[in-house]
Formats: structure tokens, sequence, C-alpha cells
């Protein structure tokens, strides 16, 4: 799952994702959207996915939750 | 209620809605509008609307309130 | 009062509103301009209206003043 | 003196105003230009106008002074 | 290996590189992408590339990682 | 020596300038060079211009010195 | 070695340089690389060149470190 960011964003599209933020936060859920600035939509994980384990406090979203890109540090796909 | 995040918050016009701010502070209202850059227009919720329970503060705006986008780290729809 | 944020804020000139800054400052005024990037100038509110009561301190403008829009984090119009 | 934010700024050319910044400090002088940022020029006030009184340090400008737009949080004129 | 910044990035691609952010953390991975606003992509480097040793803790990336440019500080190549 | 402020820029060219930042620090030299940014080039000032004496620590640039415009709250001219 | 910032840049290829950065460290090595956001790309210097003394720490670079521009306050060449 390789090249240019939005191209590994567009691939991810209903995978779960773990984004970190630059306020030390996480969350967790099924990337539904995204756009050129990185601003990010999750979804609820379905129940079998379980949350990443971390040394960072994960947030799974019960909500559809979009994310201003420009909080955005990581996003593991 | 998936999509593009722009997409998203277009679905959620005239639905409650939660935005939280880098600051910490969580707003609560109806989405009345916003723009391309993340700015939000929230009108107070109908009284029927219960405020999102959680760990931050959420205020329950009075007023119609313009949100700069700037501010926002996430919009739970 | 609904709309886009701008549309808001056209909606807003002449009247009293309060914006709350970055800072955690808050100016109350008749808003006599504002432009696209949010830049906004209050003059002093008039005589029979009241400066909205709330938690933060808010700043009566005694004179023409311009606020930059990049410190806004709230217009309540 | 009300209008768009550089509007009232192209009035206020030759005025003596206060412009505060982001890291709480104040500057008076005579504003002797602007451009589209908000970047402004300030050139000593005349020793008829006295400075203006306040809860803030204000620095009466001794030399001519550009002061970058980023840093502004109000201009008062 | 000198040139541009986004050439050196180019000639780096498939190499393992170190990344510095603005929060003090460091992340090591193979360069698996990245985009004009330095967004990179790093996939886990191979088991025979040893963590550049250093005083900054290194993270050694275990999935798929985009790192949003704008947190950058440094890219070792 | 007023005006827009890179006009105000364009004629300073030559003379020596004092640009103070945002993390407090100050730079005194003669102003080389300049761009739209306001990014700006300091060489050492001639022995016979004196340091701006003043509050904040002045540094003397020693070598010719690239400031980006981005952390500059004033230049005075 | 006067002019605009990126013009002095240009000239500075191949020679040491100091590059200080908000964060309170700097880098010096051998300028190999630019581009108009100010991102710049150092080799290690030639043993001959010694580091530039002074009160800050200066990080001798050992590989092509890239620096994001926007880390950048000082270049001194």
């Amino acid at each position: 799952m390789s090249g240019r960011p939005l191209d590994v964003l567009e691939a991810a599209l209903d995978d779960t994702v773990t984004i970190t933020l630059k306020d030390g936060s996480a969350y967790h859920g099924t990337l539904a959207g995204y756009d050129q600035h990185m601003n990010a939509v999750l979804d609820p994980a379905m129940a079998s996915e379980t949350v990443d384990p971390g040394t960072l406090d994960v947030t799974e979203v019960e909500d559809t939750t979009i994310i201003r890109g420009d909080n955005i540090v990581t996003i593991n796909v």
C-alpha cells in the first residue's frame, strides 16, 4: 500500500485507520472520506475490528466524525 | 453518512452536531451553514435534542454562532 | 439567521455582536464591516444595547476597532 | 468610520492608531501605510497626540516601524 | 544525493529515512511516497535496516504511515 | 519614509535596520534585500553605525543573514 | 553577498551555512539545494570547515538532511 499520500488514502477507503492529532489524541474508525487538505471522515469501525493497541489513548469513533486535516500528525492505514 | 468531508457537512445541514475546538471546548447546536474553509454556523438545537454527553464541556449555543474553521478539530454529525 | 458564514455576517451588519478570540478575550460592538478573511470592524454599540453577560470578560469597544480574522474563534450574532 | 476592514484602514491614513499584537504588546503612532495582508507602517505620532491610555503597555513608536500583519490582533482607529 | 528538496525526496524513494517532527518525535521507515506539501508515506523498513541511533526516540513504523508535511522538521535520507 | 510596507522596505535598502522576531530576539544590520513574503537579508552594519539601544537584546549580525519573514514582528527603519 | 533572499541562497550553494530553527536548534552543513518555500538541503560539511561557534547548540549534519522551510528562523551564509 505505497505511493503518494492521497493515493494511499484513496486505497484505504473503507478500511479501519488510526489518526493521531497534534494534541496527542488519536481516533480509530473506518475511513469514509477525505479531501485534498487531508480532512478526513471516520465512521465507526465494524465490531470485528479491534482498537489499535498502543501507548496513546485511542478514541473509537461512535458517530460519523469529520477530522480537520490541519490537526493531523499521522494516519496509519 | 459517508463521503468527502464537505459532502458530509452538506448532508448534516439542519441536524444537530458537536464541534470540538483546539482550545478543548465544544459547541452543540443545529448546523445552519458552512463554507469551504469549514467555517460553520450553529443555531440553537431544538429542545428535544439533548446535549451530547461526554468528557468535554459542551456549550449549547444560545444564539446563532459562527465558528471560524481553523479552530475546529472534529465535527460529530 | 442561518446560511453560509459570510451570509450570516452580511445579515448581521449594524447589529451588535460578540466576537471571542483565541487569547480568551471577547469584544462587543456593532458590526460595521467584514471581509472574506473574516476580518471584522466593530463600532461602539448603542447605549441601549447591553453587554452580553457571560463567563468571559467582554470588552465593549469604545473606538472603531478592526479585528484581524485569524484571531477569531466565534462570532455571536 | 465604518465599512470593510481595508477601507477603514484607508480612511485612517495619517491618523494616530493603536495596534495590539498577539504577544500582548501594543504600538501607537501615525498610520503611514498598509497592504492587503494588514502589514502596517507607523510613523511617530505628532507631539499633540497623547498616548492611548489603557491597561496594556503601549509603545509610542520613535522611528518608522513596519508591523507584520500576522502579529496583529486589533487596530483601533 | 543533492539538489532541490523534492528531487532529494524523489531520489530517496524506497530508501530508509528518518523523519523528525515538531513535537520532538521521529519516525523511521522506507519512504514509499511524498507530495509537493512534503506529506510523506513510510512503509516498515526491511529487517536488515537498523534503526537510526540517536538522542531522539525513533519510532520504527509497523504499518504504512502517512505523515502530514506540516509537522516535519527534518528528513534524513 | 512612509507608504506601503514593501515600499518602505525598498527605500530602506542599504540602511541599518532593527528587526524584532516572535521569539523576542532582535537583529541589527544593513538591509541588503527582501521579498514579498518579508523575508529579509541583513549584512553587517558599518562600524560607524551603533547598535540600537533598547530593552531587547539586539544581535549585531556578523555574516550575511537571511531572516524568514514569518518570524518577523517589526522592522524599524 | 547581498540581494533578494532566494538570490542569496542561490549564491550560497555549495557553501557551508548555519540554519537556526524555531525550536532553538541549529544545523551546520553544505547547502546542497533549496526551493521557493525556503525548504533547504544540507550535505555534511567538508572536514576543513569548522563548526560555527556560538551560544546555540549546532548540529553538524552527518547525512543529507532536508529541512522544511517553515521551521527556519535564520540562514547564515
